[in-house]
């Protein structure tokens, strides 16, 4: 090892040894010493790729997650005075598994003499490719036209959809073992391509996209982009973090429940799940068909706005009345942080000039119940041979999904599809042609450490406001303009059937107002 | 942007403006402005994932080389204090590009007042893949036999080989543009799928692999996993980053004219091209068929020693007579660190009482033109026809040797190989059935901004030394065992012909020996 001291300088006592010493922690993955290491309160920092922790608290929340960092030498220890009583450590390291690892931290001697960690900034070597978010990649794997309204993006495309060359996985790995090298292109993942998109690979997905959480044990959970430590959203969670991470420019996904509108919600992206059947899913893997659609993901609402025009070409574009609505039965099942953000947005849009008007919708858990019986019926017929044949192969919380849906009587399917049908017929009444605004998700991301009950309690409040637009196969656009404390939240704009690229322009409109409130005003001119 | 000093205090007077200032001085690539953002000398440190800067002199020329980090906003800026006139400053951003950014840097003051960086360390969001060592990858690509040997390993397979399904690119994306979907793996790349490793992806090649260098203009040159700022060697350049950087555990690579061995002496890595003809080259591009061998790179011994038995199952193993050679007249080429390592490695050995005996070898200039007139007209017949149906889609440097290689005369070829077979024919009198030891290459890697002329003397140098295994057959083994000021060079052993099993042996005599002088004594057995 190497250790230089700038200027010269002898290192000051006991520093080398801390240093040293946190490393063999590391390496035993002794969480107490790692813990007395850093010093304690809000203001500690530890971060990498994967983001920022602040606070004592969290970094040893990270740490009793992660199971230690691998056998690794110090090859190089540098050390920058600062002031008496502090110094900042850069060491490179080389760990067995390959690679150079590079650690810098900032050190502070307390009133104990004893030298803690106050920041420190881990890069690690990378792997060849994140396999939480990607299972197939390639510059790129299918190249486009190389002209057209989408040259120079690039896609993530959703385990479900039909690759020439490629399988479909279905976010299962016992399902990709089994299935066939696909021959043609799904017509979805096609119109990007002759649109001029590249294809850069296969993103990851719940399984059987039969979840919003985003959760997935055979590839590991996909990162949310931009809260460290939350889980993505699903189940086109794949898609939605290569976008939010910038890795690609566009995901291709689907959304039966609001497996687009959620991880969009939960990483601030744009994310669009059209009119149901206005989109080809041949040669996409079905969940529910009677609420499968495939859509889209982006960082900004301008590509979005050309995907959706390659997307939805040659159908007639419908203009919503002019207008807008809120749901305030809707804003019930939200969290706090969505619901005061929800009103300071309406609260800012009135200041421009727009206010909606409330409307009223049929009871939540009625919705959620019609949605989630009908969904679940549809669901068993179309996966249902699979999961049975393949005991074992299925998360506990996807499994528990298809075991209550094994468990859906005809007569039950039957009731609910009545009841779905009236709840639809009602939804339709009072929206009318207008344009409903309601949060994207009941609340931001929940914490990855967050226990099954929160989730599922998360899930069904959120599945609850989805399933307006599930229910009604109305087109659902979610936008990026709420902030929790938690992390962001989408704006989801539920529009008349065909109405997506109007609700696109709603969405830029709505979304100039509230990142400029005052200086914008809203011409709602559709 | 939130802004959070620690405790509550407020920040250092000229502090945060200094920081904005900086980032404004990135977004503009303002060169002059970010070289004084930085305190001068040989301390200031930056780092990022692709290694550690050390000096101001190396972060302006990294800096020169960059151009600009992209567009970014700052979303948080946290500030511990450290001294009176030091301060520690970490910012998440948010690039426009997508993902987000950390930044931690140690500020200081100076004498007149002006806030420097001292040290800064740059998490930057990762591409999906790195376009420079990856053309295609996956979770795996192709999932080998699961159980066997190699189980467990991971593969980079150099791009140009053929597997099932892909097609071969020869790093020149032109190339790739034309040509087929394989059907059928080679048999180099079964042999580790049956021995149970995993095909993770296909790695990038020197244009043609008609290079040692490791540059590569179309997906750009892989990094150096080992010499921040320094070239990766090729031509098999990809499955070496890939394996340096612990990415893959296995790469599989060609070695015409050292396209093994001098990617693992410039990375550090074990690297073996077997013994002309003993490992399949069915469905792998060609570059000189009378040269060229297929092989492997490793970051241990241990894994070459079973990758080799696996590669090489069912060839008569030679067991090397006792003793080993040193050639002091190969050394002639070599730079004044390769010398001073290798006698430093000598003198450890002899006091191991391993004493290699001084061996007379041909003139290195001799050697170096007869392998090149040689492998030059068999390139030119192998893609000759291609390169001048598409001008304009090589690299200068690799052009530049394809129109050496087209003016290659019959006469000239027939000469050439009239020596090539008495040099081998003198090589192989003087080696006998002894193991000879030289450096694997003539320098460490070179720094990515030597100039045109230093890269071809030191290509020339190393080309004369590896010519020896080139011009008779023998297989090599490069061993990471040799340090010199400007990173690691490779120890290389020459065996006779079919003893590639008992190099891996010798090879990890040796390195115990070299790692732990003075603890290992050499029974040499073989």
């Amino acid at each position: 090892m190497n250790i230089v001291v700038e200027g010269g300088a002898p290192a000051p006592e006991g520093l080398v040894d801390a240093v040293l010493a946190y490393e063999s922690a590391l390496a035993a993955d002794d969480l107490d010493a790692l813990a007395s290491a850093f010093e304690h309160g809000p203001h500690p920092l530890r971060g990498d790729r994967n983001g920022l922790l602040i606070g004592h608290e969290r970094i040893t929340g990270f740490r009793s997650r992660r199971g230690g960092a691998g056998p690794r030498d110090v090859l190089e220890l540098r050390i920058h005075l600062a002031g008496d009583d502090a110094a900042h450590v850069t060491t490179v390291n080389a760990p067995s598994s390959g690679g150079r690892g590079l650690v810098t931290q900032l050190w502070r001697r307390g009133a104990d003499g004893a030298w803690r960690i106050v920041a420190a900034h881990v890069t690690a070597p990378s792997p060849a490719l994140d396999p939480r978010i990607w299972r197939v990649l390639g510059v790129p794997l299918v190249a486009g036209a190389g002209e057209g309204p989408l040259a120079g993006e690039t896609v993530a495309v959703k385990d479900l959809f039909a690759i020439a060359g490629q399988r479909i996985g279905v976010g299962v790995k016992a399902y990709l073992a089994e299935a066939p090298v696909e021959d043609e292109n799904a017509p979805a993942v096609q119109a990007l391509l002759d649109a001029g998109a590249d294809v850069l690979g296969i993103a990851q997905t719940d399984q059987f996209a039969y979840s919003v959480a985003g959760l997935n044990p055979d590839y590991g959970t996909p990162p949310n982009a931009v809260v460290p430590g939350a889980i993505p959203g699903g189940s086109s969670s794949g898609p939605a973090s290569a976008v939010a991470l910038g890795q690609a420019s566009i995901g291709l996904g689907s959304d039966t429940a609001g497996s687009i509108r959620v991880p969009a919600s939960y990483q601030g992206l744009w994310g669009l799940r059209p009119t149901h059947g206005a989109v080809s899913l041949e040669r996409v893997a079905p969940l529910a068909p009677r609420y499968d659609t495939a859509g889209w993901l982006t960082r900004d609402g301008e590509t979005m706005r050309r995907v959706a025009a390659v997307g939805l070409a040659g159908r007639d574009a419908v203009a919503p009345a002019p207008g807008f609505l809120a749901a305030p039965a809707a804003m019930m099942s939200c969290a706090r942080g969505v619901r005061d953000a929800f009103d300071a947005a309406l609260a800012t849009l009135a200041g421009a000039g727009v206010r909606p008007l409330p409307v009223d919708v049929p009871a939540l858990d009625d919705m959620l119940l019609a949605f989630r019986l009908t969904q679940s019926a549809e669901a068993w017929r179309a996966d249902g041979p699979w999961v049975e044949a393949h005991p074992g192969a299925l998360a506990p919380d996807v499994q528990e999904r298809f075991d209550f849906a094994r468990d859906v009587t005809p007569e039950q399917e039957a009731d609910a599809l009545a009841d779905a049908g009236l709840l639809a017929a009602r939804l339709d009444l009072e929206l009318g042609d207008r344009i409903l605004l309601v949060p994207s998700t009941a609340s931001a991301a929940p914490r990855l450490d967050a226990d099954e009950a929160e989730l599922e309690s998360r899930r069904r409040a959120t599945l609850s406001i989805t399933a307006i637009a599930g229910l009604t196969g109305r087109p659902a656009l979610s936008v990026p303009v709420l902030d929790t404390p938690d992390g962001p939240v989408g704006l989801c704009l539920v529009g008349p059937r065909g109405s997506e690229l109007a609700l696109v322009d709603a969405g830029l409109a709505l979304a100039a107002i509230l990142r400029n409130p005052g200086e914008t005003s809203f011409g709602h001119t559709v």
